[in-house]
């Protein structure tokens, strides 16, 4: 009955990628009580090129800490998702940007695309609200962190002074989510 | 940081409040490690009269093991409301369904009404699909127990044969949660 779940989350330097990882991860090692292991690397963007942070979250000891074969691969832009495709499982779970990541692979049948950017320069003027917005997509389609979890992580990583308007991406983002998603998609037990 | 919730679930007899009550109480305790209390009277049903099964949810010790004044009542008919509302926080949510509970109490703000019977009869044909739904609503309000743990208490619980429909309905239950709910305002540290 253990799970693990490896993420990948992928755009350009900037997006905040590393943060919703940071804040996810958290979320289940702190306030769930689950195992969590979150990655990023630093090499790549120093090249100004794709950006990535990983999670892996399981309700077991994490005896592998690293992402090969994700289960779920985020792409908000184009570049990270040509890069990062290939490594997705076959039945992994793609979501993509609708209006950022225009070319895509077509051999993922799990593929969902929202629009991060336009929904937050249209409902929050900021376009960096699009990763909290991303944030409540990918972990409300994981389905084995609490919101509560989620939210309390948020607050405790974001800068005071933004807290507010991005727990109302997140919030915006659990519910995009389920427009089109539900949280037992990623949990093949169920 | 820690948590108390009560949670009272009321309507007639036959509305499957007992079993949602245990549904909510073993996906936080047995699938999320978390405290729960699910009790429910008999003594009333006997009568004929309003049903109620009760919950209490805990990331601490549950000391004191009764509900007395609820966070959130569910209420699926007039006589449940009637008889319960006086009980609810003043401050605490009440769910009501749209077409069964016409006359309500107005001294409670965080009134929310979804029309549980007529969705489970336009969707699954079938009214006992309610409290599936219903539970989908609570769940998603509540926030601190993971999807994933409420959907594996549903399979467990729910008789072979009719998992399928009651999984549908529990979905559609989150889904409509929302359109009008967000999983942070039962938490008031949020």
């Amino acid at each position: 009955m253990g799970y693990r779940y490896e993420l990948r989350l992928s755009g350009d330097v900037g997006h905040g990628l590393i943060l919703i990882g940071k804040i996810l991860a958290e979320a289940a090692a702190i306030y769930d009580g689950l195992n969590a292991i979150q990655t990023q690397s630093y090499g790549e963007e120093s090249r100004g090129e794709a950006n990535r942070s990983e999670v892996i979250i399981s309700d077991e000891d994490i005896v592998f800490p690293k992402v090969e074969r994700p289960d779920l691969l985020l792409c908000l832009s184009q570049v990270a998702h040509d890069r990062y495709i290939d490594q997705l499982k076959s039945d992994g779970f793609l979501i993509i940007d609708s209006q950022r990541v225009l070319d895509f692979s077509d051999d993922h049948e799990k593929l969902f695309s929202f629009p991060f950017f336009q929904t937050a320069l249209d409902e929050f003027k900021d376009e960096s609200m699009a990763s909290s917005i991303a944030l409540g997509v990918v972990a409300d389609l994981l389905g084995v962190v609490s919101p509560r979890a989620v939210h309390l992580a948020l607050r405790a990583r974001i800068p005071k002074g933004s807290e507010e308007m991005n727990e109302k991406a997140l919030k915006r983002g659990y519910q995009m989510a389920k427009e089109k998603l539900s949280s037992t998609m990623m949990n093949p037990e169920l």
